[in-house]
């Protein structure tokens, strides 16, 4: 009488959930600090001092009836002017706050995308390993996930397996720079290459192909490494932000929608994603959350602490025989098991009480994510742990 | 290519835009303080001091890495405990925090019970004159809207049609009360009678019939009124609740869903209401608003203002020869117009700077609302403006 699917995502246990539910029981029985969770994306260093200054200047300062109050359902229209002459002073672009529509965080822009775009039976491209949530999101909206398997060589692309499945019903491509599980960013070529299969495409189809470039980890890289601005590449690109990771404030809920001016009908596209979002509930993203976004959108919390984390866990598991794909971005590295099956690697790495999710879920067997955005002091707690994981199998 | 009525919902100017847009238009002409408007629902009172202090203090005194991260997807557990304890000492309920559902805002709160609850086809029945987001919310989760026309006489229930409205197909009915646009309060009576009505025909069809009870408004009522607390006269109720109107803080999208343990199967009601909060995006209510609404869930803002203006304005067109029912809560008032057609008589009011929107967008022609969340000094500016117009009714 119910609808069963939704019953079946409000009550499955997530692996990770299943490792926290385990990490909780351990925890009690030889202490948290002998617990080595990795499982859990959440950002450990807190945002820029500037985010709670604001907001205390904010409340402190404005017209609480104008800060608590709607904003209009596209967000604040100043907002979206200083957010879009930020994105033009970093990228170059010549961005309108009128391209621009703030969403309640990442998910919600992707699923206003999704809604706005895609028709019952539309099919969405997405690359291996991936966010598992993009499957719940473009089922909602009636689409099809077609799944590229992952080329675990650099986890950049397997054009071939791509080249086959576009077809006349791929109504988007969804990528994720850097990327969650693996930290890797796709580079200038591999974006280069992608947007002219889809130009080809798209003209031999006589339909656009939508490239959702989801990329909440643009600015948590490393090593000087930069994410390629996608528009540069490909017109018909729309990106989906979020200040969650950049600016350490996941509750907060606050990203945008940008749909370049080069998309084709960018205006019919802007309005269908804006039917999206209201026929879904949001109003508008959270008022006070959009003015501050606006004033921080240039900043990061401290970074520091993630690529000490990463070289340290990068170095030692190597050192360890551990195969790992040089991560340039994020707090994930995604490395090899030592065993086929990625399920029983991580049961056995609880042995060592490490919590490792492994790569099944993301669509990549044979692989585990550790999340490194945890206190340095738990990796060097656990680094005897994984060498004691890695010699279990030498033996 | 794209989805039509995604497109249609983003481009659509209501009725209530049109009437902004000229108001600006005669703004610049006659001064923004010759135009009378009446248009907008939202709080023009700020929010007690009281948010603001404690956002502050959460602010400047708690983890930034907790406050700004993620809370669990049904929202945190303590604020969730603190508002259910709050609910079992205002209505003697014996609430737990399981059975409530953080939600970002009513509007969400709505659409994930719609996506939780039905099935395509399923129908939901709604009493004119409504909101008239409903309808878009329930036609994007696949059901249908069923319309119970008017009982112009009160605004209470028309019985014999909602009768013969309902049927198999039924999976729920919403009421809005204290209700948007009328002001008007389900009596007791009215409820009773409704959950007889709604048990004989639960058992008749064995299925539950599910009262969602949107109540946004809940505390803001005059002279004494008290909102019936739903759940006590039916057990299949489900609460969505709002503190954008109660604190003005509709910028920040928080309410939550009440799911009262008497529901048939409540766990699994929940699990697919949360199920479908998780497939439309909404990772979690916003997390800082979330903290606020658990300290202020027994506050309000000022009312007295609305009731000022409540009073000045009824007593007055009255006393004009307009035609209302007695409105005991929310702060809009829904009179008859002077001419039958409610869209002419907008504007023929307009000719008198007046901006009053047409009930014809209800589903209850005739009338037209007036939102009296303004300054009191602006109804004191109207009258004269209200009383010319209705003398152009008597030539």
């Amino acid at each position: 009488m119910l609808p069963e699917k939704m019953i079946e995502l409000g009550t499955a246990r997530s692996v990770i959930r299943e490792l926290f539910e385990f990490g909780k029981k351990r925890a009690a029985e030889v202490g948290a600090e002998n617990v080595f969770d990795f499982s859990i994306g959440n950002p450990s260093v807190p945002p820029p001092e500037k985010v709670n200054e604001i907001a205390i200047d904010i409340l402190k300062n404005q017209d609480p009836v104008l800060i608590h109050g709607y904003t209009s359902a596209q967000g604040d229209a100043g907002v979206r002017q200083m957010i879009a002459e930020s994105l033009n002073r970093r990228f170059g672009g010549n961005y309108d706050k009128d391209d621009l529509y703030m969403s309640t965080g990442a998910a919600a822009a992707l699923t206003c995308c999704f809604h706005g775009l895609c028709c019952e039976g539309d099919e969405v491209i997405v690359f291996a390993p991936y966010f598992p949530e993009y499957k719940v999101f473009i089922e909602k909206a009636g689409a099809k996930m077609v799944l590229i398997p992952a080329e675990i060589e650099g986890f950049q692309i397997d054009f071939d397996a791509f080249g086959k499945a576009l077809s006349p019903k791929t109504k988007a491509v969804l990528i994720n720079t850097p990327n969650n599980p693996t930290g890797v960013v796709y580079s200038k070529e591999t974006i280069k290459k992608l947007a002219q299969m889809l130009r080809d495409k798209s003209e031999e189809y006589g339909n656009p192909i939508y490239l959702i470039s989801d990329e909440p980890y643009r600015e948590i890289v490393y090593d000087g490494a930069q994410t390629p601005w996608v528009p540069k590449y490909y017109d018909n690109t729309i990106v989906c932000y979020s200040f969650s990771k950049s600016l350490s404030m996941p509750g907060g809920r606050i990203g945008y929608i940008l749909v370049c001016p080069t998309v084709e009908d960018n205006k019919t596209v802007y309005a269908a994603i804006a039917g999206a979002g209201r026929s879904l509930g949001y109003v508008n993203a959270p008022a006070l959350f959009q003015y501050i976004a606006a004033k921080c959108c240039e900043e990061t919390s401290d970074l520091s602490i993630y690529e000490r984390n990463r070289r340290l866990l990068l170095d030692s598991l190597r050192e360890m025989g551990f195969h790992c794909v040089e991560p340039k971005g994020t707090f994930y590295l995604f490395p090899r098991c030592l065993e086929e099956d990625a399920m029983a690697f991580s049961e056995r790495a609880k042995e060592f009480d490490l919590l490792l999710v492994p790569g099944d879920g993301f669509g990549c067997p044979g692989h585990f994510r550790l999340a490194y955005c945890v206190p340095t002091e738990r990796i060097e707690r656990a680094l005897p742990a994984f060498k004691k994981l890695a010699e279990s199998y030498k033996k």
